[in-house]
């Protein structure tokens, strides 16, 4: 059930579709070291969330693999992993789900879980662990797509953000998964897809998407938004998430954020899709999140064009943060919840998580 | 006092700075026929409400001069004069300026005001009529540089949208010109940038004109504005306008309506700048104005690169409309008009032009 798209692995070996080169070329990229999966997430080439805990899983696996065969004590075997989730957490600061993802292979490795075992069964065990947490990144989507769906009688003409989509995912995708399950459902109208400035992953990415499974869409520059909205041809946001505090307060993509306050103003509904692995429940709210800065050159070029001087000065947050006052739910693999969020996100991380209650 | 920087004239010829390749490269273009003054103008070579105006004007003149060498009766000689306006007008569709600017110059040939005069003589008159309504511009921006500036005690740091300066007028600009009133009375603390996609007038062009003038910028993605008024690093948004219907409601670059809204929801305050040639009284609201669509492949690609699938469904409206409520001030050469836009404006379109009452 492993989508053979966009994410592979063999023992050692993670092969990725290169997102910053879609949608002019289809190329990936065979992956055998774990500073080569820290690369690839650090320069966009996977990128979204819940795509990037599966890479770094799988990182990890490669490293158990590479360390197995340097006749390591097992304290330097455990050390060298260690030192490899260290670094793919901090390959991007603002989604969780990598932390989360490293946390938890990390867990699967260390005694007593595999006390006395040799370190090729540890790699091996690491393997399958990756493996499942992909797989349930896959299946978490599907129920969220159909959660999701369920929140709109249909025909809805929706609008989203970013890339949330397959690519985003281990497949299928958060807010594109809703959007999917829309579209089988009967019930999608249209889907709005802001190009997403600076790195375009709606207009590079959603539309790809979106083209091949003939969706009906249409391509808006994110400044157009509200003009759309005004013109009454929206009528919910879908967005997914890169860290949601137990608050409800969430990091997104930056531009979320001004979408939810043109959606509050033009009484649309703003949702939120999101796997349980992108809430932070360290965080009472928002306002600790750390926002990405990235490389200026983002927004001072534009593929080989230039679009604004080469010593221009920019500012290049990655993401923002939406108060949950502006979300009107947040659809999870386990259910929706609704506002106060303090208590029904509580309520979700006490109760079972999806892979305990799957039938 | 012509700024001979972009726009400049000698009977027959107008030298325009080609917008569109700006900042990579200063290039002019001499353009001697109206078709070429309709194609540069449609082409967005210039752009900016007023810009556009003067340049058609400029225009008429350069059509005058051309018939006037055609050895025509009179009557061919003013219908020519006439086509030329008419296409001119309709070079661009949602800025008033343009036709505006092409009535008052075919006013100023006809009889009774040069009644018998030589066709030579009055495409020289013609040549003095442009000059005036580019002169006219340039003082009218100064005045509402001035009168902008007057609105803000001071240190402030503002947010401004696409290109409203020197490129986007005769000279100094409009918006941007209060951006420059405030800098040079040291009250400016700093400007946000929006870069302003599909066609990026600010990332090109107001960033490059404030590097001339060394005014302390940053350049923002469209999407990151929201995000900067939630951190409370903008105290007021100042744009331009393409028409301004006699209820205040007002039709700008697209993204204009939603940083009205954003503004209005963290108690910003939203400040339109425009000439009183920017007004339209015979539309009591902005639901009248027509919305210019531009080509699909504005969003499809930028320069050389490619932004999206070269089949991407597209929408591309280059203007939105804001209405009167969001606006709290509209700064004119006049003076700044406050809500009631109505009857403000009302008065200021009954009262004596700049020019009138200019020492």
């Amino acid at each position: 059930m492993v989508s053979a798209k966009h994410i592979s692995y063999t023992p050692g070996e993670l092969r990725i579709l290169d997102q910053t080169k879609l949608p002019a070329a289809v190329e990936f990229l065979t992956l055998r070291t774990w500073p080569d999966v820290a690369g690839a997430i650090a320069q966009l080439r996977v990128r979204g969330a819940p795509a990037i805990g599966i890479a770094a899983a799988y990182g990890i696996a490669i490293e158990a693999h590479n360390l197995a065969g340097q006749q390591l004590s097992n304290a330097a075997f455990f050390e060298g992993l260690e030192r490899a989730g260290q670094s793919l957490s901090a390959a991007r600061p603002t989604a969780v789900n990598l932390g989360w993802a490293v946390k938890r292979m990390l867990a699967a490795a260390q005694p007593p879980v595999l006390a006395g075992a040799a370190q090729g069964t540890i790699a091996a065990s690491l393997d399958t662990e990756a493996r499942a947490i992909h797989e349930e990144d896959i299946a978490a989507c599907r129920r969220i797509g159909d959660h999701g769906a369920a929140l709109f009688p249909g025909p809805v003409r929706v609008l989203t953000h970013c890339n949330t989509g397959d690519l985003a995912t281990g497949g299928y995708g958060t807010a594109l998964g809703i959007v999917r399950s829309l579209w089988k459902a009967g019930k999608l109208q249209h889907v709005y897809v802001d190009e997403t400035r600076p790195v375009l992953q709606g207009a590079r990415l959603t539309v790809w998407e979106l083209q091949q499974d003939q969706i009906p869409y249409t391509l808006i520059a994110d400044s157009m938004a509200a003009h759309f909205m005004q013109r009454k041809t929206i009528d919910a946001v879908v967005v997914g998430a890169d860290r949601i505090a137990s608050n409800g307060d969430t990091a997104n993509k930056i531009g979320t954020y001004g979408l939810a306050v043109l959606a509050k103003a033009h009484g649309i509904p703003f949702v939120v899709a999101a796997p349980r692995s992108t809430f932070d429940p360290s965080l009472t709210s928002g306002a600790a999140i750390v926002i990405e800065e990235r490389n200026p050159d983002e927004l001072r070029t534009f593929g080989a064009a230039r679009s604004a001087p080469p010593d221009a000065t920019v500012a290049n947050p990655a993401f923002d943060v939406t108060p949950a006052e502006y979300i009107g739910a947040i659809v999870t693999e386990t259910g929706t919840l609704k506002p106060p969020f303090e208590t029904s996100i509580a309520q979700m991380i006490s109760g079972p998580t999806y892979a305990e209650t799957a039938p």
